[in-house]
């Protein structure tokens, strides 16, 4: 890809509004939709989501944690269904949240962002408990070929609270300070006018005032979890990002697979056809 | 296993000293060691370690990024390698760092806590930044089958201060605030007397005023990073962890596979004779 993450998401949304579609193989999913529960399943569930995706939606996100739950042969279906996302065109979002120091977290950067590496994504997610400095290696080598990191900020569930909610001498929270930081690297990073290529995570049912957090610029993309079957809709993308809504990536799971392998095509559709009519208003 | 997590890892201290070895099959010691950078290169070091750690150490510590950075084949050499500690008689804690929320997280521990799974380990690392709270099912499923958690709690790098020192607005620590909610737990669940099975991760480096912690109740294991090559030494075990010097895991890992193949077992005896001259002070 020539062209830097930031302002290839761009112009992903553009084309086709802010739907991701979720690929979790999810135990009671693999189930509703005649699968077998292990790795030959999690493969199966995972191409027929990329086939029904492929030209409705600009970017989808895999989600790690149920192909590791069948360990190497998990991680192989994995690699199978990132391959075919991206042979469609479309944006993997590689949902691991991984996080690290040093050598270490490089290594993880390297097994997802490399060009070529079996593990390839396009972007991943990152946890930054230990610190955005301890991510600036895994910022870099996304950088360099062209890649996009998505760093945990403000999550939806009320236990993240007593983290992401506590502050520093001057007040900021722990989520701004996140959110600073990245900006921070965006604007040295970032061309004129483009979008910064490491994005934040910042849940659709947050309270902004209440994380104490507040838009950013450069711009930078999104990725909202909490749409769909945790609560939010088309209807809540300005109302919770207001001036920022340009950058949001609604990622919607169970809402949509749940309506199985024959009717997800359709669901993808009615759901896009939603978003757009939400952000005309 | 009949006996908890906890208790078990007493038992281990108790044998062999603190002294817990990590496999970390980097790029630098694949070339040093004359393997392949690559998974059967990642397998051979590993198993090598295990052969060299056992009957000498209690608990090794494979660093899962430096399998996952060769995709599905580095994560079914990373299957074999902690089979054949377990085998071995070792406590295998998998460092993987993993954190999500909900059934996603639950994934996560089915994966390396659940008996018979492929990627089968003792003992997970897992990041907080979600909540502790987020990580109740983890915790659950670990007590079910007699497993163990440690959670990331106070790091030595300076990076993580901005997100770790943050403070409630009772002044608690993001550091002692994890540690707090964790003695909660291990209090419903530990026997009298007993150690607590979810762990804590607290770096060798770290002071424990500035980082705003505090010696705990029951104990639990520490897993101690940063001895060896990142600074810490023996003599630092009863200064850093005063009072709860017992339940430290020291974990090394470039400063005893720095000696090679051959000079592994060598390094790690004299290690360990070390740790015990230290601890008779």
């Amino acid at each position: 890809m020539s062209e830097r993450f930031g302002e290839r998401v761009r112009g992903a949304l553009r084309e086709h509004g802010p739907l991701c579609v979720g690929i979790d193989p999810h135990e009671s999913l693999l189930s509703s939709w005649g699968l077998s529960p292990d790795a030959a399943g999690a493969r199966e569930f995972g191409v027929r989501v990329v086939e029904a995706a492929a030209g409705r939606v600009g970017v989808v996100k895999p989600q790690v944690s149920f192909f590791e739950r069948f360990g190497a042969a998990g991680m192989a279906a994995l690699e199978e269904v990132m391959a075919s996302a991206r042979a469609a065109g479309l944006i993997v979002i590689a949902d691991a949240k991984r996080g690290d120091i040093g050598s270490t977290m490089d290594a993880y950067a390297a097994a997802w962002l490399t060009p070529g590496a079996a593990l390839e994504a396009d972007a991943l997610t990152v946890s930054p408990f230990l610190g955005v400095g301890a991510l600036e290696g895994t910022f870099s080598l996304a950088e360099a070929h062209h890649k996009g990191v998505f760093v945990l900020a403000a999550t939806s569930n009320p236990e993240a609270a007593a983290v992401q909610r506590s502050s520093s001498h001057s007040g900021t929270t722990v989520s701004m300070s996140v959110i600073d930081e990245i900006s921070r690297h965006n604007a040295a990073t970032a061309g004129d006018g483009e979008w910064g290529s490491i994005g934040v995570v910042i849940g659709a049912t947050v309270d902004w005032a209440d994380a104490g957090i507040s838009p950013f610029t450069p711009p930078a993309p999104i990725l909202a979890p909490g749409f769909g079957a945790q609560g939010a809709g088309p209807a809540d993308l300005r109302a919770r990002y207001g001036a920022m809504v340009c950058s949001v990536i609604a990622s919607e799971s169970r809402s949509l697979l749940s309506a199985g392998p024959s009717g997800l095509a359709t669901a993808i559709d009615a759901r896009v056809a939603e978003y757009r009519e939400a952000s005309r208003v």
